[in-house]
């Protein structure tokens, strides 16, 4: 097996293959339980060798209790005439999530109440839940509203959900490494039909799972495919010793716009993949958008919490809830691109590859500068810029390795990137004047 | 008694109480010793049981000795005719402070090297003081110098001042918390008719001890109000146990104008009263001018001298020596109001009601987020932002209690005013998910 | 023996005489190694008893080797009509530094691989070395080009230098102060007919050393006149025990233009040559160049390297490689002046100064501010801007000569300048108000 590089994890196809992906699974109408979990799944385990896990309704986790399941089949309203002016086949984004049964005729008066709209986005239909709330909703543009005042006489309300013991879902994935500590990788998996959020992060991690699962790795990278929040808390809570070793990690969310990149550090601030993703990012783009942490928003919300302080950030494109089409119809497949989500994918390999390969080396000859043209290591610089970048990197990777800088610490203070320093190193390291300070683990 | 909470210390009148005291005490002919201090003293004694401190003429206090102390009954320029053109009795500013007496004829040749005046504001009289030098002085506006030079002829030139061996005098009054850790709050007493400079830090002093006097408090606070520089060496000099135990402390001087609000750190630059006084600050203008400690300006200068250290700041509207009308008639009392001291006054109660409920709670349920929705205590958020600030107030602190941060760090941290994260502390704490790290004192 | 001061070690004609001493050994044919290094240190040791050092060729230091000693006596292109078109007596630039000998006739199409122009810079010609490479080449401008290009036909191209066993030649100069600790100054002597790389900093250096030589000083100062690069690590090859007694230290190079100045910092970062230049350039003009440290430029690569890691920053004032008469011939005597000289030697001599006074001392009244005014220490204040600082650069020594901050410390916070800092400091020990805090060295 080959050892972890950003080359061998890109392939030309990635961004269409995260595509086709998470176009597959944006029809299913997914909650925080039911069987749009089990089949989103199942079409994510035809790519990798996923587990599925299970806790019952009622179970406790952490301060939470595992909710009953959520099951819909169909919901419409209809007008006099038996039209469906709200159809749920059409959107799922129709129901609000977790809504009661409901099987009534009522007037638009009595129906209002249920209604949500977004005012200002009147073609768009709002996506709204209601967990934890004996409730029930219709979800619809504005335009759509108009036509139920329009039609006026009353309307035959449906909702043909069903609340029923059952379970929580979620899928987990463990690529082994030479070592047991581990990264984590984790998606939200209890949206419906929003493309970005988080179908493109669901598509990436399983494209990136089955990338590395061919790969000998020096960390073990665990996939957690979960329903938000609920989910999260009931992999820590039966999880204890996995959350111990995470060494590092990721949530992913909204990688499949053209905004961002984005990238909100850990609770820790400056953890080591805190450094990494922020490297990344501000070699990949101008300006990227880093923000420090704060305890709202994705998983990371629950990685993040004081008894657990994980190193886990979170990483999108467009930061959640600043896109005008965060949480609306407008967030499917158009929004999100193979292009947009082959960058996103590349910059977490890329970082990935950094988690892999940083090290700490030490200068064999660190009196003064060793003569590198002696061994045809100095590159002639007439004007060439690479030459002059990788000339540059072996003077900073020679002048910083004393013991107390790994690559990474030389690649921010040289203001290289990682790839420059690493290879550098490699090349420093095949001469002679470069040596590991210690055996690489595996 | 009521605990201190800002509530507890404001009064809607609080601006106007402290305005009318202001305005009681401005004519008086204040100096570092003699009468007007006494008299001074003497109207706060009503709103406060002041304590009067004296020391004799002579004493030996730190590096300094208590000078002789000075009075004044008149003074006037009295031109051929008998028209006094200055006169003591329409402004005690005419009369530069400590001057020695005098009572000669002379010619405006023979009086000019005792005149002061400010040419570039030609209406306004300017402060000026001689202490520790034998010297006499009249200060006056520019066109009333100018009427001198029109009169001619000699002049009868009178100071009716009188030095004595006597006392230096200054008020303190203690209010007893339950620790006898203090808060020091401290104004100069010994400017003359000066409205902002310094009338207003002694009424917002004195209608803050009457307030506090009523609470029960964590803290003890001690009100000084002392003569610039020597007042403060003599206090420190008598107070060295007292001292010891001041652990923030605040000089308060010119508070009534428009401008900043300005603070200025303490010597230690970071000290809690610091921490304070600005997060105050920030929240409650756009740009607070904060200042750097430099050891120039008021009794901070003693109190934050190397042997003492102390964390005491300095609280201002506008900056000293950067207003027009600083140290000239022009700081009378239609420069200050009511409106402006209610906010300062506001702005200090809130400091001081911070340093009385800072506290480091703990999180019971640190794993995870605990579920607010279940408690009741997560709201519903359509739109409503302090429902939003809430939330994160709760989110933030939950997540931020692990020991290490006081409610304030969390408000620092969060940029969240101190009011909102007490206000989720104690909802979180009646719901049982916070708790006190240790027994509070008292 | 006076001690040192920045007013001891100025003199009027400073600047005059490091301008007179660079045009002197500007038009030597200076190289890594050959006579012309010789004939330098000559002319140096008429005004300091410098000590000549040498080296074998074949001798190995550190990672490197001496190279055999280069030499030349004459080079030209001749046309056909044996007109020299291209002219070693007219410029040592037009040969390429160590240029192995040819003596040819040859086509301009065979010719033309070996020559350098400045296409952009059509006047100007380059300086191009070929060290510890088996080349040749000529420097010409892009004009002298063209007219070659016109000749046409054959030309007789020579260039008269030999290869040979010999040595490396640098020069040192060792002041020895009170400590054995030393401060370095070393300056590059190996670049030809350009004056401000490095004739200025060699000069400026002379002058130094000969003002220091009789003085009586703290720290001892060695200066160092070496070929760049191979010279340095010579020089620490053969010195480890003095190497390791440096503790401060300054390379010079450029210094006589009219940029800058530019200080870039040690490897350390915020040593003491670190805060000491960058205080002074920071008093002495609105915005001086600052720059981190980097692994190139000139010899502070060398002492900065991981196994020596030497406080020695790099003073200039245009930074290297930044103006475009940099490595051409328009770096010649126009290009640099006594003005300019002036102005480096007396920022350098004001840091050496610094160095030199720098001492912790403590306020014996630290409790309160001592009582200046009673001895006649407070100056009056009107409208003197001098005495305003004077002032305040009393009270800034006093309020924080606690112990834990030395004069650099108070000037660094209170924003002041060293000088008035030291002075305020000298004032207030003659009364008896600070001490040292332990004898100064010496």
């Amino acid at each position: 097996m080959a050892g972890l590089t950003t080359q061998s994890l890109i392939s030309p196809d990635a961004g269409q293959e995260i595509y086709a992906l998470a176009r597959e699974i944006y029809p299913i109408c997914r909650s925080i339980t039911g069987d749009g979990v089990r089949e989103t799944l199942d079409i994510i385990g035809r790519h990798i060798p996923i587990e599925r896990k299970e806790l019952p309704t009622g179970a406790k986790v952490l301060d939470w209790e595992i909710p009953r399941e959520w099951n819909i089949s169909d919901a419409y309203i209809k007008d006099a005439q038996g039209n469906r002016l709200i159809d749920f086949r059409q959107s799922n984004l129709h129901v609000v999530s977790y809504s009661a049964p409901v099987h009534r005729r009522m007037s638009l008066d009595e129906l209002r109440p249920h209604i949500f709209t977004l005012p200002e986005q009147p073609d768009l239909i709002p996506y709204r839940t209601s967990y934890y709330a004996d409730a029930w909703g219709f979800c619809m543009s504005r335009n759509q509203l108009d036509k139920l005042e329009s039609a006026g006489g009353e309307f035959e309300v449906v909702i043909d959900s069903r609340f029923a013991s059952g379970s929580l879902t979620w899928g987990e994935y463990l690529h082994r490494g030479a070592s047991t500590d581990e990264v984590l990788l984790s998606a939200h998996i209890c949206h419906p039909s929003l493309a970005n959020d988080n179908c493109s992060g669901l598509a990436l991690q399983t494209v990136l799972a089955r990338a590395l699962s061919n790969m000998k790795t020096r960390f073990s990278y665990r996939f957690v495919f979960a329903p938000g929040t609920i989910g999260a808390i009931a992999w820590l809570a039966t999880n204890d010793a996995e959350a111990s070793r995470i060494k590092n990690g990721l949530v992913l969310s909204c990688v499949g716009d053209a905004g961002g990149p984005t990238y909100k550090r850990s609770r820790q601030g400056n953890a080591l993949i805190d450094r990494v993703m922020i490297h990344v990012l501000r070699h990949a783009v101008a300006e990227p958008n880093i923000i420090d942490f704060f305890p709202y928003g994705y998983d990371e919300r629950q990685y993040c919490s004081p008894g657990y302080d994980l190193a886990v950030g979170l990483f999108q494109r467009s930061q959640f809830a600043t896109f005008p089409e965060y949480h609306t119809s407008a967030d499917n497949l158009d929004f999100i691109s193979a292009e947009n989500l082959a960058a996103s994918y590349g910059w977490v390999t890329d970082a990935l590859t950094i988690l892999e390969s940083d090290r700490t080396l030490i200068n064999l000859n660190p009196k003064g500068e060793p003569q590198l043209g002696r061994r045809g290591l100095y590159a002639g610089t007439g004007g060439d810029k690479d030459a002059v970048r990788h000339n540059m990197a072996m003077l900073w990777t020679l002048n910083l390795s004393d013991g107390t800088h790994s690559l990474l610490d030389i690649a921010e203070r040289s203001q290289l990137p990682f790839k420059a320093i690493a290879r550098a190193a490699s090349a420093l390291e095949e001469h002679g004047l470069l040596a590991e300070r210690r055996a690489r683990e595996g």
